[in-house]
């Protein structure tokens, strides 16, 4: 897809730092990294998003965001590992190329994860989302 | 394995609002959920973390994660999708069997996934992860 950069990045019409890839998928240094060896993993085909790809895509992207994140336990050794992965705006995507962020963890960072606890639970809402799962 | 609750909640032993569940995963609503709809999907057997679990196990996690992902967005239509998967207690893991969040967002939720953007991105450290991945 024109315009996109990990496209361009897939493509080697721009540089990174690669860490892997296999067929389907490529990882490289975040250039905006959290901490050092936050990396990104992409597929390889343009997808904006998670439910936007095939789930045997979906998961090779998430055998190799293991396979990374196994990688930065044994060669950076932090006090743990986030995965996130974000879907549209709200949930504060920034490139239109469905990504995973494995992000080095430290007691100390300056990363926050956070939500309040206080939503919805009930029955209800179990049964609508059973429906379409 | 004994005093998780995950284990116990797989076994049947706590109750939960099941979403989804396959030979080797389980969705279920988070009890203490950020926004209506937040799921959690586990591997029915004990991992305390991502890389804990073998290869395919964790593929098959987030294939579940997002299928509840999917289901989401059909049934609650939210503005956006987080996926969170937490390791360790410096990434805001709480309870040691590993987990993924499948989190509806909105414009204007609560949420916060932030991170300072400046750490650094070098070669070297491209080649230490290279090495390990
Ligand atoms: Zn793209
Ligand atoms: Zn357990």
């Amino acid at each position: 897809m024109s315009d996109c950069v990990f496209c361009e990045i897939v493509a080697g019409e721009q540089s990174a730092h690669h860490l892997y890839e296999d067929d389907r998928t490529l990882a490289f240094l975040d250039t905006a990294p959290a901490t050092e060896g936050h990396a990104l993993v992409v597929p390889k085909t343009h997808h904006e998003t998670l439910t936007d790809m095939p789930g045997d895509l979906a998961s090779a992207v998430f055998w190799t965001a293991q396979r990374v994140a196994r990688g930065v336990e044994d060669a950076i050794e932090p006090d743990g590992v986030s995965v996130v992965q974000s879907n549209g705006a709200a949930a504060g995507q920034e490139i239109a190329h469905a990504h995973v962020h494995v992000v080095p963890r430290y007691e100390d960072d300056d990363v926050t994860l956070a939500w309040p606890d206080d939503a919805e639970v009930d029955a209800e809402t179990a049964r609508r989302l059973r429906e379409h799962v």
